[in-house]
């Protein structure tokens, strides 16, 4: 790393003629100089190499450019997808990720954020589940929410409840005699529960029998096949001789399902159409990809980072204006038609 | 955040009665007080509620217990199980992660990197292949690299060549007629490398006939599959009739050859002996459960950030006493049996 000399307050007025005070204010309140003044200071800064020493400039504004993130586990593949997301993100808006895994894990996960907020971070997107909004809206540092209860912070959320129609509607439209909806239980609060909502408004709409199996299917690989084990013995007895249309609320599951048929009959039998849900790489890579409701991941990374980074350019102004209220952000799944019910 | 005014030394030695330069000498060189003196410091520093303010701590010793994160790319699961056992040593070491993807950009990579260091970054874990081990050996920051050329820094990799004999000692003792490895390209000064050369040497030394499909098979789902697919029928017309034992170099890929024969023949054939590499999720999760040879990728995890934070200790010292040759540890793989070879 080497210990450059750092470029200090006192360099810069000496260089730019301007006093002390004018660089803090430009670095705490640039709004307050005019525009020709700030870029006399800025290109200062350039030919004084003043930008390649970060920590200086955190100590000048306590602005470090990092943004926190908290992934809950990286069993669904679709965390790691978002992840990939929202660290490309990087091109575009030059943030850095501090990024923790919580493993549901609510006192590791406080006692991170209480460390990174140590840090100065600038921002936090939080797609874990463990720590209720409310208590992450009084952090005092502008905080976006991916897919989770978001109601006392800013979100950017899949359209769940668009996304079960669309789903419901190709599996009626195949003309299955039963809908089915395999998910965890689900609190209202969460977006996802759009996707249980949405199966049943529309069975009920378009009067067509159905059955939830709503149930915890734990969070291992082995644990989620055992109990699909059990949901699809349930399913065979139950519904013998008549067309299936199963709507799995994500692909990680829909694709566990699929192999357990896979491995019973050699194929995806005639009675059965299956329809996941995120568009993981799960649904592409399966044996037979797999048909779903596609979140678009980079669509809902690039707008709770630039949510996250308008608020907190906003703080970095000399008079912020707070939000009245959070944002909620709603980005529209895609339907990808694939071989689970295009046979 | 709030604006909380910051413990300065000035502080810390009215409280302490000690010099500010005992102060200085505490955070910079802790080695040269006693450690009565350094505990009374220490105690100090939690009545004050120092440690609240980490960009303090940056700036009275330049260490941030920052980590950077360089992954290549998430396509192969490996890497998302990789970067979730590092993130996890939080527990174990308490350094957060900077977490980057390079996607093959070296230029990005580059000056990523050359971003971190601008923000003090204490040492970096290096996964992706792009900038060679001499460039950063030049960094003047602690580097430990995981499976990738590491002539010139320190890092930790999967004992290869062994996992190579373990697969195929595997596959010979289902008395298979014809031994096949498929693997794309890769240069010698790559851990990985040893998988195609343990392959190679157990063949000859057990006259085993053989033969390896070496090439670029892409970056995406689709043209994998595409190349695979190309490649399967090429066993299938050269080796009809044979007992095929099948070494593939990574489960990812295992998983998708897995996938074309199920779709083929509705289950694997008697005739194909299949082994991965990584034990990554897809091996787990793949129609039939796929035979593979394990990364202990905790441990991985755990001795690379271990080795590095050795490191990094070392440079706090007053005398650091750099290493003289870059440490290599090896992790020992083991073979996991599964369905594609127990039948």
């Amino acid at each position: 790393m080497g210990k450059k000399k750092n470029v200090t307050f006192d360099d810069i007025a000496k260089y730019t003629h301007f006093s002390k005070t004018t660089i803090s204010r430009y670095f705490n309140h640039p709004d307050s100089l005019t525009l020709e003044n700030q870029e006399i200071i800025s290109k200062a800064l350039t030919e004084l190499n003043y930008q390649e020493n970060k920590v200086a400039k955190i100590l000048a504004n306590g602005k470090t450019e990092f943004i926190g993130v908290i992934i809950p586990t990286f069993y669904h593949h679709y965390y790691a997808e978002i992840l990939n997301q929202i660290l490309s993100t990087y091109e575009d808006f030059g943030y850095k990720f501090l990024v923790f895994v919580g493993n549901e894990q609510e006192d590791t996960e406080r006692r991170y954020i209480k460390e990174l907020l140590a840090y100065h971070i600038e921002g936090m997107l939080i797609l874990s589940h463990t720590i209720p909004s409310r208590e992450l809206a009084q952090l005092q540092v502008p905080i976006v929410t991916i897919e989770r209860e978001d109601q006392y912070v800013c979100s950017v959320n899949t359209d769940n409840y668009m996304g079960a129609i669309q789903a419901c509607s190709l599996l009626a439209r195949h003309q299955c005699d039963i809908l089915l909806h395999i998910n965890s239980p689900t609190d209202p609060s969460v977006p996802a529960y759009g996707r249980a909502q949405g199966f049943l408004d529309f069975c009920k709409e378009h009067q067509l029998e159905h059955r939830m199996y709503i149930q915890e299917l734990g969070f291992t690989h082995e644990t989620v096949k055992s109990h699909l084990a059990e949901i699809l013995e349930d399913i065979e007895r139950t519904y013998s001789g008549r067309k299936k249309g199963i709507f799995v609320s994500n692909d990680t599951h829909a694709n566990v399902l699929l192999n357990l048929l896979i491995r019973k009959y050699g194929t995806l039998p005639d009675d059965y159409y299956l329809v996941g849900f995120d568009n993981s790489p799960a649904s592409q890579e399966a044996v037979l990809p797999i048909s779903t409701i596609g979140q678009q991941m980079d669509k809902l990374a690039y707008e709770a980072v630039s949510l996250l980074v308008d608020q907190m350019n906003e703080r970095k102004k000399r008079k912020p204006v707070p939000l009245a209220e959070p944002i909620h952000k709603v980005i529209t799944p895609i339907l990808f038609r694939r071989e689970t019910t295009e046979k």
